[in-house]
């Protein structure tokens, strides 16, 4: 019989500050990554509607990851930073909660990006989003921890 | 001013049936993808818990992108195939629709990366999920779209 | 390797008018009926508030239930009648789909039944919901079916 | 006994192209609606952030109001027009169903106009959200209405 | 390039008890309003679908406003007092949260204004919902706000 | 008039560490029961469909059950023993809270069983979910419940 699937009980850990920050990158051609960095794409807006998606996302963790605990974030923030033939996107997310916030800054980081891919994917099919990754996580029993080569 | 963001308007456009597929890999530690293979967890069975939040993330795609229209998914379909030093997750997703399920696909597989990171990152906090991106697309006005080099 | 796991492709499949009809009890002490029967509750009319919840959580089953195709269910009727030392739920659901409304049907019955429990609990914590069944299924490929001894 | 709640059934009646125009109005201090208009307020450019917000919202009406059958929204437009004490909001949604899409309207008027009064609400409490109705509905059996004075 | 769009970090300030109160009215023909204070409309007892309707929207702000915080609400009050042509609405919401409960209260009375409207818009198209605003705040470090003239 | 629907007030109230303990049974044909006990059901691997579906449901109660709170879960714990003629599910879940996590233990149980019920559902349509109840709940004013028979 296959292992049961089970949620880690975080009832004993006490609350402590959280915060991890996520990247991830967009790669398109470079009159696509232009046009998201102009505003001038067919749907509008992008960078905000990608902002807004994002942080949206981050609150909805516990609902798309199964073993999420449901958290209260206290900030999300979403920065996209188009450049060349990619978009750089990093999100932050803190918490004062019993476990980590890692995946809120994952899952913030991946909607962000993915809706910038749907407000351009009419002008190129082949995008890519790649190389999404924990840059940082502070706070809790485990430390600080930092990527070596982000 | 900025550029308003709008919803395309797919009111005109007859349903037709709609198929899209996409891929995205997780990169880890060897021995992280070999307890991802053999259900050696501890919070367990990782590819199960994986499909089914990708499954059921490709059905909450319109609340997740702001501008994606809502759709009735008729299948999705979630593989994952661990090798070496990654998992290779492919999705596929159709429907009877005035607009495609590219989304759908690509969030379907975004998901369920985030699910095996999430089963698996007290292992490894340096993974990466990587190359997501659209493998196929086909039904709809523009016809079928293949990519090039997967 | 365990058995991947599959949402049914109903892509093939034409629409046709889907309806079931769902059975739940809440069994209770007597006085705790009577209470709900009278809308005497100190939460306020309780079967106002367990048809709503009955009616929304149909809404949901496929955000409940992962291998449940999203459906626009057309209509959903929540009927509860109490007597003696229960209350008996009946649910009927239907929609013009290419697939059964079962599920629906039974989610609403269920949902009807925890709320009428979480507005009584206070008073008979020893309440049990039983014999959630289909009494009733018909239209799509399988026809009609309906239970022998409810 | 009260009267019981009813979705009304809309499984007999055939999808026709339906569209439904909204108003709604926020009224505010001048200094805030030029910041509104000229991006300028400390949490960001509030007129995207409000049409996302309208747009999300109008798709999850079903799920708010609690009669409200499913539908899938083929548009959904918002648009804001800052203009001296007030901005108006005018919402228009389309839809190919069984069933009107007031209600799809007039949620996604009302949460715009909720977004804007949340990102400027630390620069005036004495904010108004107000004549919030129908202008126009179109399609189905009763045919096209308009507002006399809008 | 546009404002960066921006949660605001409540993760230094501490927990304490915060109310707010908001109003909104509904204005329609008074025969309108009698049948939802007698419980006399098609759809069934109006005004428990709509206190229903505001209590469950309360909790479900972080998902409609983007830039609201996720909160746990303790107490959530809607009261409905139908009267002439309209009804008034006064909704209450507490926490114990490091940010303000406002857009709980607005986001309750706007939902339960629009599911009166929804149950009973087959009788009168031309109704208004109005006024809604914020009566009073408490708790925080603004402390306590009346609004001068209701 | 019919008496208001109120939230119960827990702003007053401590936050203590709650748990609760809830049952339910699935009956059904020994053959469907040794199929998702060995895993060998045409949907795949019924009992980690099941788990996760039922601690996802957990995390949902607050917006299923309309006078529930919205709590944050620290553990969602999901037991399936197949035996005979029926599957026995045990859920317990915990919270650090200022009101019980009853209602999450039986959304949990009822949520898990419906699942399995959709994973079987073509191979035995008279099968039955019941005897869902409270088994055991501590923690808060009222202490330690435990039921006499299960």
């Amino acid at each position: 019989m296959t292992r049961p699937i089970r949620m880690v009980d975080v009832g004993a850990k006490g609350a402590t500050l959280r915060q991890a920050i996520a990247k991830v990158e967009l790669h398109a051609d470079p009159k696509v990554i232009a046009a998201i960095r102009d505003g001038k794409l067919p749907k509008g807006e992008a960078i905000a509607a990608a902002q807004i998606a994002g942080i949206q996302a981050a609150k909805k963790t516990a609902e798309l990851i199964p073993l999420c605990h449901p958290l209260q974030v206290t900030h999300v923030d979403v920065d996209c930073h188009p450049d060349g033939s990619k978009v750089i996107i990093v999100t932050k997310v803190t918490a004062r909660e019993s476990t980590g916030v890692e995946m809120e800054a994952l899952v913030a980081a991946s909607t962000t990006a993915l809706t910038l891919y749907d407000m351009t994917k009419s002008l190129d099919r082949g995008m890519r989003i790649t190389n999404l990754c924990l840059l940082e996580k502070s706070g809790g029993r485990s430390g600080t921890w930092k990527r070596s080569k982000p």
